[in-house]
Protein backbone atom coordinates (compact mmCIF):
# COMPACT_ATOMS: atom_id res chain seq x y z
CA UNK A 1 0.00 0.00 0.00
CA UNK A 2 1.37 3.53 -0.91
CA UNK A 3 0.62 6.48 0.84
CA UNK A 4 1.11 10.05 -0.68
CA UNK A 5 1.34 13.16 2.48
CA UNK A 6 1.81 16.27 2.98
CA UNK A 7 2.93 17.90 6.04
CA UNK A 8 3.71 21.22 7.70
CA UNK A 9 7.12 20.24 9.37
CA UNK A 10 7.12 22.91 12.58
CA UNK A 11 4.55 20.71 14.10
CA UNK A 12 7.12 17.26 13.90
CA UNK A 13 10.24 16.51 15.11
CA UNK A 14 11.17 14.87 11.60
CA UNK A 15 9.95 12.06 9.47
CA UNK A 16 11.62 9.16 11.70
CA UNK A 17 10.19 7.58 14.25
CA UNK A 18 11.53 8.82 18.23
CA UNK A 19 10.30 8.05 21.31
CA UNK A 20 8.12 10.72 23.10
CA UNK A 21 8.33 12.52 20.02
CA UNK A 22 5.84 13.51 17.57
CA UNK A 23 7.20 12.67 14.32
CA UNK A 24 5.62 11.54 10.62
CA UNK A 25 6.57 8.05 10.77
CA UNK A 26 5.21 7.85 14.46
CA UNK A 27 2.23 9.52 13.55
CA UNK A 28 1.44 7.61 10.62
CA UNK A 29 2.16 4.02 12.65
CA UNK A 30 0.02 5.15 15.80
CA UNK A 31 -3.13 5.33 13.40
CA UNK A 32 -2.69 2.65 11.77
CA UNK A 33 -2.01 0.36 14.87
CA UNK A 34 -5.55 2.03 16.34
CA UNK A 35 -6.89 1.33 13.08
CA UNK A 36 -5.63 -2.68 12.70
CA UNK A 37 -5.00 -3.41 15.80
CA UNK A 38 -1.63 -4.47 15.33
CA UNK A 39 1.41 -3.01 14.31
CA UNK A 40 2.64 -1.98 10.98
CA UNK A 41 6.45 -0.64 10.00
CA UNK A 42 5.71 2.51 7.53
CA UNK A 43 8.91 3.13 5.02
CA UNK A 44 9.17 6.66 3.77
CA UNK A 45 11.17 7.88 0.63
CA UNK A 46 13.64 9.31 2.87
CA UNK A 47 13.69 11.28 6.27
CA UNK A 48 13.47 14.69 6.64
CA UNK A 49 14.91 16.18 9.38
CA UNK A 50 12.79 18.29 12.41
CA UNK A 51 11.35 21.37 10.72
CA UNK A 52 11.34 20.39 6.89
CA UNK A 53 8.68 20.42 5.55
CA UNK A 54 6.73 18.27 2.25
CA UNK A 55 4.46 18.80 -0.01
CA UNK A 56 4.72 15.73 -1.12
CA UNK A 57 6.47 12.44 0.27
CA UNK A 58 5.60 9.15 -0.44
CA UNK A 59 5.82 5.54 2.14
CA UNK A 60 4.35 2.19 1.75
CA UNK A 61 3.86 -0.68 3.84
CA UNK A 62 1.93 -3.54 4.13
CA UNK A 63 -1.50 -4.09 4.81
CA UNK A 64 -2.35 -6.96 6.91
CA UNK A 65 -6.22 -7.30 5.65
CA UNK A 66 -8.39 -5.49 2.41
CA UNK A 67 -9.68 -2.02 2.97
CA UNK A 68 -11.81 0.32 0.99
CA UNK A 69 -9.33 3.17 -0.32
CA UNK A 70 -11.87 5.76 0.55
CA UNK A 71 -12.06 4.35 4.43
CA UNK A 72 -8.50 4.18 4.66
CA UNK A 73 -7.58 7.84 4.16
CA UNK A 74 -10.49 9.28 5.89
CA UNK A 75 -9.84 7.14 8.45
CA UNK A 76 -5.81 8.29 8.53
CA UNK A 77 -6.79 11.74 8.17
CA UNK A 78 -8.84 11.63 11.23
CA UNK A 79 -6.29 9.95 13.47
CA UNK A 80 -3.63 12.31 12.65
CA UNK A 81 -2.32 15.83 13.42
CA UNK A 82 -3.98 18.54 11.17
CA UNK A 83 -0.57 19.55 10.05
CA UNK A 84 -0.22 15.98 8.35
CA UNK A 85 -2.13 15.47 5.52
CA UNK A 86 -2.65 12.43 3.71
CA UNK A 87 -3.89 13.30 0.28
CA UNK A 88 -3.80 9.70 -1.78
CA UNK A 89 -3.74 5.70 -1.12
CA UNK A 90 -3.52 3.12 -3.68
CA UNK A 91 -2.68 -0.25 -3.98
CA UNK A 92 1.22 -1.03 -5.72
CA UNK A 93 2.68 -3.94 -6.74
CA UNK A 94 4.31 -6.17 -4.35
CA UNK A 95 7.98 -4.71 -5.17
CA UNK A 96 7.32 -1.37 -4.89
CA UNK A 97 9.37 0.20 -2.05
CA UNK A 98 9.29 4.00 -1.09
CA UNK A 99 13.08 4.43 -1.32
CA UNK A 100 14.09 1.93 -2.90
CA UNK A 101 11.98 2.26 -6.34
CA UNK A 102 13.72 4.25 -8.96
CA UNK A 103 12.64 8.23 -8.62
CA UNK A 104 13.27 11.32 -8.40
CA UNK A 105 12.78 13.70 -6.02
CA UNK A 106 12.53 17.44 -6.10
CA UNK A 107 13.78 19.53 -3.00
CA UNK A 108 13.13 23.59 -2.88
CA UNK A 109 15.31 25.91 -0.26
CA UNK A 110 13.71 29.16 -0.05
CA UNK A 111 15.12 32.31 1.32
CA UNK A 112 14.49 36.29 1.87
CA UNK A 113 17.37 38.85 1.60
CA UNK A 114 15.45 41.35 2.62
CA UNK A 115 16.07 43.19 6.07
CA UNK A 116 13.12 42.21 7.36
CA UNK A 117 11.22 39.21 7.11
CA UNK A 118 7.58 38.81 5.90
CA UNK A 119 4.80 38.09 8.46
CA UNK A 120 3.44 35.33 6.70
CA UNK A 121 6.75 33.55 5.98
CA UNK A 122 8.10 32.78 9.10
CA UNK A 123 7.68 28.94 9.31
CA UNK A 124 8.46 28.62 5.43
CA UNK A 125 11.27 30.44 4.37
CA UNK A 126 14.47 31.08 6.04
CA UNK A 127 15.31 34.84 6.35
CA UNK A 128 18.93 36.10 5.62
CA UNK A 129 18.93 39.77 5.54
CA UNK A 130 22.05 41.51 3.94
CA UNK A 131 23.46 42.28 0.44
CA UNK A 132 21.33 41.52 -2.54
CA UNK A 133 23.56 38.13 -3.35
CA UNK A 134 24.71 37.69 -7.17
CA UNK A 135 22.32 35.85 -9.51
CA UNK A 136 24.67 34.76 -11.85
CA UNK A 137 27.67 33.42 -9.55
CA UNK A 138 24.57 31.68 -7.65
CA UNK A 139 23.40 30.20 -10.79
CA UNK A 140 26.62 29.69 -11.90
CA UNK A 141 27.54 27.01 -8.77
CA UNK A 142 24.25 24.98 -9.25
CA UNK A 143 24.92 24.45 -12.99
CA UNK A 144 28.22 23.63 -11.67
CA UNK A 145 27.87 21.23 -9.22
CA UNK A 146 24.86 19.69 -11.32
CA UNK A 147 25.84 16.17 -12.82
CA UNK A 148 27.34 13.14 -11.23
CA UNK A 149 30.05 13.83 -8.49
CA UNK A 150 31.22 12.38 -5.02
CA UNK A 151 29.30 14.95 -2.74
CA UNK A 152 31.20 13.76 0.26
CA UNK A 153 31.84 17.30 1.51
CA UNK A 154 28.47 17.92 1.36
CA UNK A 155 26.90 15.51 4.16
CA UNK A 156 27.69 15.50 8.29
CA UNK A 157 29.19 12.73 9.92
CA UNK A 158 25.04 11.41 10.49
CA UNK A 159 24.92 10.31 6.91
CA UNK A 160 24.65 6.41 6.87
CA UNK A 161 24.89 5.58 2.93
CA UNK A 162 26.79 3.06 1.20
CA UNK A 163 28.01 5.43 -0.96
CA UNK A 164 28.13 9.46 -1.03
CA UNK A 165 28.00 9.72 -4.88
CA UNK A 166 25.11 11.28 -6.26
CA UNK A 167 23.50 13.06 -9.13
CA UNK A 168 21.50 15.83 -9.64
CA UNK A 169 20.43 19.06 -11.25
CA UNK A 170 20.32 22.31 -9.81
CA UNK A 171 18.82 25.62 -10.60
CA UNK A 172 18.07 29.28 -9.12
CA UNK A 173 15.02 30.66 -8.77
CA UNK A 174 14.50 34.11 -8.07
CA UNK A 175 10.99 35.02 -7.01
CA UNK A 176 11.19 38.88 -6.79
CA UNK A 177 13.87 41.56 -5.69
CA UNK A 178 14.85 39.58 -2.37
CA UNK A 179 13.10 36.07 -2.86
CA UNK A 180 14.77 32.96 -4.09
CA UNK A 181 15.24 29.31 -4.26
CA UNK A 182 17.11 26.97 -5.03
CA UNK A 183 16.08 23.82 -6.37
CA UNK A 184 17.40 20.25 -6.49
CA UNK A 185 15.97 17.09 -8.28
CA UNK A 186 17.97 14.22 -7.69
CA UNK A 187 17.61 10.53 -7.36
CA UNK A 188 18.83 10.40 -3.53
CA UNK A 189 20.03 13.12 -1.31
CA UNK A 190 22.84 13.03 1.86
CA UNK A 191 21.86 14.26 5.23
CA UNK A 192 21.97 17.98 5.37
CA UNK A 193 23.45 18.06 1.56
CA UNK A 194 20.79 20.32 0.58
CA UNK A 195 20.62 22.80 3.06
CA UNK A 196 24.91 22.59 3.28
CA UNK A 197 24.43 23.29 -1.02
CA UNK A 198 22.14 26.21 0.09
CA UNK A 199 24.58 27.93 2.48
CA UNK A 200 27.23 27.58 -0.10
CA UNK A 201 25.40 29.15 -2.64
CA UNK A 202 23.98 31.75 -0.29
CA UNK A 203 27.65 32.38 0.66
CA UNK A 204 29.22 32.33 -3.46
CA UNK A 205 26.32 35.08 -4.17
CA UNK A 206 27.22 37.62 -1.10
CA UNK A 207 30.85 37.22 -2.17
CA UNK A 208 32.57 35.76 0.86
CA UNK A 209 33.14 32.00 -0.92
CA UNK A 210 34.46 31.21 -4.29
CA UNK A 211 32.97 28.93 -6.52
CA UNK A 212 35.88 27.16 -7.58
CA UNK A 213 36.15 26.32 -3.96
CA UNK A 214 33.23 24.91 -3.91
CA UNK A 215 33.97 22.92 -7.17
CA UNK A 216 37.14 22.06 -5.54
CA UNK A 217 35.01 20.22 -2.73
CA UNK A 218 33.48 17.84 -5.19
CA UNK A 219 35.06 14.47 -4.87
CA UNK A 220 37.16 15.07 -2.24
CA UNK A 221 35.78 13.60 1.07
CA UNK A 222 37.55 16.19 3.44
CA UNK A 223 36.30 19.66 2.49
CA UNK A 224 33.11 20.10 4.42
CA UNK A 225 35.17 22.78 6.51
CA UNK A 226 35.64 25.01 3.29
CA UNK A 227 32.03 25.04 2.89
CA UNK A 228 29.32 27.49 3.72
CA UNK A 229 26.83 27.06 6.51
CA UNK A 230 23.99 24.16 6.55
CA UNK A 231 21.05 26.68 6.40
CA UNK A 232 18.23 26.08 9.01
CA UNK A 233 15.70 22.93 8.15
CA UNK A 234 12.56 25.30 7.82
CA UNK A 235 13.71 26.94 4.66
CA UNK A 236 13.61 23.33 3.15
CA UNK A 237 10.29 21.49 1.45
CA UNK A 238 10.46 18.43 -0.45
CA UNK A 239 8.56 19.34 -3.32
CA UNK A 240 7.82 16.38 -5.37
CA UNK A 241 8.43 12.70 -5.15
CA UNK A 242 8.15 10.93 -8.94
CA UNK A 243 8.45 7.36 -9.64
CA UNK A 244 9.08 6.30 -12.83
CA UNK B 1 3.35 60.37 10.15
CA UNK B 2 1.84 57.61 7.73
CA UNK B 3 2.80 53.94 8.40
CA UNK B 4 1.94 50.85 6.10
CA UNK B 5 1.87 47.46 7.58
CA UNK B 6 1.26 43.91 7.77
CA UNK B 7 0.91 41.60 10.20
CA UNK B 8 0.21 37.76 11.11
CA UNK B 9 -2.89 37.97 12.86
CA UNK B 10 -2.39 34.92 14.79
CA UNK B 11 0.47 36.36 16.81
CA UNK B 12 -2.25 38.80 18.16
CA UNK B 13 -4.95 39.79 20.13
CA UNK B 14 -6.23 41.82 17.11
CA UNK B 15 -5.37 45.63 16.49
CA UNK B 16 -6.98 47.67 19.17
CA UNK B 17 -4.80 48.26 22.19
CA UNK B 18 -5.48 45.91 25.36
CA UNK B 19 -4.27 45.67 28.91
CA UNK B 20 -2.02 43.17 29.35
CA UNK B 21 -2.57 41.46 25.93
CA UNK B 22 -0.26 41.57 22.61
CA UNK B 23 -2.47 43.88 19.88
CA UNK B 24 -0.98 45.65 16.65
CA UNK B 25 -1.73 49.07 18.20
CA UNK B 26 -0.29 48.02 21.48
CA UNK B 27 3.45 46.73 19.90
CA UNK B 28 3.32 49.65 17.57
CA UNK B 29 2.98 52.27 20.72
CA UNK B 30 5.16 50.58 23.02
CA UNK B 31 7.88 50.90 19.95
CA UNK B 32 7.35 54.67 19.54
CA UNK B 33 7.44 54.96 23.33
CA UNK B 34 10.61 53.37 23.97
CA UNK B 35 11.71 55.23 20.80
CA UNK B 36 10.74 58.50 21.44
CA UNK B 37 10.60 58.62 25.31
CA UNK B 38 7.40 60.08 25.67
CA UNK B 39 3.96 58.62 24.79
CA UNK B 40 2.24 58.40 21.21
CA UNK B 41 -1.27 57.34 20.31
CA UNK B 42 -1.94 55.46 17.21
CA UNK B 43 -4.83 55.79 15.04
CA UNK B 44 -5.61 52.55 12.19
CA UNK B 45 -7.63 52.46 9.63
CA UNK B 46 -9.89 50.22 11.15
CA UNK B 47 -9.77 47.50 14.16
CA UNK B 48 -9.24 44.05 12.82
CA UNK B 49 -10.25 41.06 15.43
CA UNK B 50 -8.10 39.18 17.45
CA UNK B 51 -7.18 36.32 14.62
CA UNK B 52 -7.22 38.23 11.63
CA UNK B 53 -4.40 39.01 8.91
CA UNK B 54 -3.65 42.13 7.12
CA UNK B 55 -1.76 42.11 4.46
CA UNK B 56 -2.05 45.60 4.27
CA UNK B 57 -2.97 47.96 6.98
CA UNK B 58 -2.47 52.05 7.84
CA UNK B 59 -2.22 53.99 10.48
CA UNK B 60 -0.67 57.65 11.65
CA UNK B 61 0.57 59.42 14.23
CA UNK B 62 2.32 62.26 15.29
CA UNK B 63 5.82 62.26 15.33
CA UNK B 64 6.65 65.18 17.97
CA UNK B 65 10.47 65.66 16.36
CA UNK B 66 12.03 64.81 13.24
CA UNK B 67 13.41 61.56 12.12
CA UNK B 68 15.05 60.30 9.20
CA UNK B 69 11.84 57.80 7.64
CA UNK B 70 14.90 54.83 7.01
CA UNK B 71 15.82 54.75 10.32
CA UNK B 72 12.56 54.53 12.18
CA UNK B 73 11.23 52.02 9.74
CA UNK B 74 14.31 50.18 11.06
CA UNK B 75 13.82 51.36 14.83
CA UNK B 76 10.15 50.23 14.57
CA UNK B 77 10.73 46.88 12.98
CA UNK B 78 13.40 46.38 14.94
CA UNK B 79 11.33 46.64 18.64
CA UNK B 80 8.28 45.02 17.16
CA UNK B 81 7.42 41.21 17.04
CA UNK B 82 8.77 39.86 13.72
CA UNK B 83 4.77 39.15 13.12
CA UNK B 84 4.18 42.35 12.60
CA UNK B 85 5.97 44.30 9.69
CA UNK B 86 6.33 48.18 8.99
CA UNK B 87 6.62 47.94 5.47
CA UNK B 88 6.84 52.03 4.43
CA UNK B 89 6.98 54.80 6.62
CA UNK B 90 6.23 58.79 4.83
CA UNK B 91 5.32 62.00 6.31
CA UNK B 92 1.43 63.24 5.13
CA UNK B 93 -0.44 66.56 4.81
CA UNK B 94 -1.48 67.08 8.37
CA UNK B 95 -5.21 66.58 7.46
CA UNK B 96 -4.11 63.23 6.52
CA UNK B 97 -6.12 60.40 9.25
CA UNK B 98 -5.78 56.75 8.59
CA UNK B 99 -9.90 56.30 9.08
CA UNK B 100 -11.18 59.81 8.07
CA UNK B 101 -9.29 60.29 4.93
CA UNK B 102 -11.17 58.74 2.03
CA UNK B 103 -10.16 55.28 1.20
CA UNK B 104 -10.94 52.20 -0.55
CA UNK B 105 -10.67 48.72 1.63
CA UNK B 106 -10.07 45.13 -0.05
CA UNK B 107 -11.10 42.36 2.24
CA UNK B 108 -10.78 38.83 1.62
CA UNK B 109 -12.31 35.50 3.31
CA UNK B 110 -10.79 32.49 2.28
CA UNK B 111 -12.35 28.91 2.83
CA UNK B 112 -11.43 25.14 1.88
CA UNK B 113 -14.29 23.06 1.13
CA UNK B 114 -12.61 19.47 0.84
CA UNK B 115 -12.87 17.35 3.17
CA UNK B 116 -9.01 17.77 5.43
CA UNK B 117 -7.74 20.87 6.01
CA UNK B 118 -4.00 21.65 3.64
CA UNK B 119 -1.66 21.47 6.28
CA UNK B 120 0.27 25.00 5.15
CA UNK B 121 -3.00 26.90 5.31
CA UNK B 122 -4.30 25.98 8.87
CA UNK B 123 -3.83 29.57 9.95
CA UNK B 124 -4.66 31.51 6.77
CA UNK B 125 -7.92 29.73 5.75
CA UNK B 126 -11.53 28.55 6.96
CA UNK B 127 -11.58 24.68 6.61
CA UNK B 128 -15.31 24.25 5.58
CA UNK B 129 -15.63 20.29 4.79
CA UNK B 130 -18.75 19.43 3.05
CA UNK B 131 -20.38 19.20 -0.26
CA UNK B 132 -19.16 21.77 -3.00
CA UNK B 133 -21.07 25.11 -2.80
CA UNK B 134 -22.73 26.28 -5.76
CA UNK B 135 -20.40 29.13 -7.44
CA UNK B 136 -23.66 31.03 -9.25
CA UNK B 137 -25.07 30.65 -6.07
CA UNK B 138 -22.52 32.45 -4.59
CA UNK B 139 -21.70 34.85 -7.05
CA UNK B 140 -25.16 36.13 -7.26
CA UNK B 141 -25.71 36.70 -3.83
CA UNK B 142 -22.47 38.36 -3.94
CA UNK B 143 -24.01 40.55 -6.58
CA UNK B 144 -26.80 40.98 -5.37
CA UNK B 145 -25.56 42.95 -1.47
CA UNK B 146 -23.21 44.62 -3.68
CA UNK B 147 -24.02 48.53 -3.61
CA UNK B 148 -25.22 51.00 -0.69
CA UNK B 149 -27.76 49.43 1.68
CA UNK B 150 -28.26 49.52 5.55
CA UNK B 151 -26.05 46.65 7.19
CA UNK B 152 -27.44 46.63 10.46
CA UNK B 153 -28.46 42.89 10.55
CA UNK B 154 -25.08 42.08 9.36
CA UNK B 155 -23.06 42.95 12.43
CA UNK B 156 -23.09 42.39 15.89
CA UNK B 157 -24.29 44.35 19.41
CA UNK B 158 -20.89 45.02 19.81
CA UNK B 159 -20.86 47.73 16.43
CA UNK B 160 -20.34 51.49 17.80
CA UNK B 161 -20.32 53.18 14.10
CA UNK B 162 -23.44 55.87 13.51
CA UNK B 163 -24.59 54.95 10.99
CA UNK B 164 -25.15 51.28 9.74
CA UNK B 165 -25.02 52.27 6.08
CA UNK B 166 -22.19 51.14 3.49
CA UNK B 167 -21.61 50.75 -0.22
CA UNK B 168 -19.63 47.71 -1.32
CA UNK B 169 -18.55 45.29 -4.15
CA UNK B 170 -18.43 41.90 -3.83
CA UNK B 171 -17.64 38.97 -5.58
CA UNK B 172 -16.28 35.08 -5.40
CA UNK B 173 -13.20 34.22 -6.78
CA UNK B 174 -12.53 30.32 -6.84
CA UNK B 175 -9.35 29.49 -6.59
CA UNK B 176 -9.67 25.11 -7.56
CA UNK B 177 -11.82 22.13 -7.15
CA UNK B 178 -11.85 23.24 -3.50
CA UNK B 179 -10.53 26.57 -2.46
CA UNK B 180 -12.86 30.06 -2.85
CA UNK B 181 -12.52 33.28 -1.81
CA UNK B 182 -15.04 36.29 -1.04
CA UNK B 183 -13.78 39.33 -2.18
CA UNK B 184 -14.95 42.75 -0.71
CA UNK B 185 -13.79 46.27 -1.83
CA UNK B 186 -16.16 49.15 -0.03
CA UNK B 187 -15.35 52.34 2.15
CA UNK B 188 -15.86 50.88 5.59
CA UNK B 189 -17.16 48.00 7.18
CA UNK B 190 -19.08 46.91 10.31
CA UNK B 191 -18.04 44.62 12.90
CA UNK B 192 -17.65 41.14 11.91
CA UNK B 193 -20.03 42.24 8.27
CA UNK B 194 -17.22 40.29 6.25
CA UNK B 195 -17.57 37.37 8.28
CA UNK B 196 -21.40 37.43 8.59
CA UNK B 197 -21.72 37.88 4.82
CA UNK B 198 -18.55 34.91 4.57
CA UNK B 199 -21.28 32.57 6.88
CA UNK B 200 -24.14 33.73 4.73
CA UNK B 201 -22.69 33.26 1.27
CA UNK B 202 -21.30 29.86 1.97
CA UNK B 203 -24.77 28.29 2.96
CA UNK B 204 -26.31 29.85 0.29
CA UNK B 205 -24.15 28.19 -1.64
CA UNK B 206 -24.81 25.21 -0.19
CA UNK B 207 -28.19 25.25 -0.43
CA UNK B 208 -29.10 26.30 3.73
CA UNK B 209 -29.72 29.48 3.58
CA UNK B 210 -32.30 30.92 0.51
CA UNK B 211 -30.29 34.12 -1.49
CA UNK B 212 -34.39 35.68 -0.88
CA UNK B 213 -33.94 35.90 2.79
CA UNK B 214 -29.84 37.29 2.71
CA UNK B 215 -31.81 39.98 0.36
CA UNK B 216 -34.34 40.50 2.54
CA UNK B 217 -32.14 41.01 5.47
CA UNK B 218 -30.66 44.16 3.65
CA UNK B 219 -32.52 47.21 5.04
CA UNK B 220 -33.43 45.70 7.70
CA UNK B 221 -32.12 46.19 11.42
CA UNK B 222 -33.78 42.69 13.15
CA UNK B 223 -32.50 39.82 10.53
CA UNK B 224 -29.24 38.75 12.31
CA UNK B 225 -30.74 35.92 13.10
CA UNK B 226 -32.17 34.94 9.27
CA UNK B 227 -28.90 34.99 7.97
CA UNK B 228 -25.49 32.21 8.28
CA UNK B 229 -22.76 32.02 11.29
CA UNK B 230 -20.04 34.12 11.79
CA UNK B 231 -17.10 32.71 10.52
CA UNK B 232 -13.94 32.03 12.11
CA UNK B 233 -11.13 35.36 12.10
CA UNK B 234 -8.34 33.16 10.74
CA UNK B 235 -10.10 33.15 7.43
CA UNK B 236 -10.32 36.84 6.60
CA UNK B 237 -7.43 38.96 6.08
CA UNK B 238 -7.44 42.73 5.10
CA UNK B 239 -5.85 42.63 1.78
CA UNK B 240 -5.11 46.31 0.93
CA UNK B 241 -5.96 50.03 1.74
CA UNK B 242 -6.40 52.66 -1.63
CA UNK B 243 -6.32 56.16 -0.31
CA UNK B 244 -7.79 58.83 -3.01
Amino acid sequence: MRLDLAYHGSAFSGFQVQPDKLTVQGALEGALATLLAEPVVIYGAGRTDAGVHAKHMVCHFTLPRAFILGDLLRALNALTPKELLIFDAREVPWEFHARYSPHRKFYRYGFDTGRHPDPFDLELRYHAPGPPPDDAVMQGVLLGISGTHDFASFTTSKNSSRTTVRTLEARLEREDERRFAIVLVGNGFLHNMVRIIAGSVLSAGRGTLRPAVIFGALDRPDARGELGETLPAHGLCLERIEYF
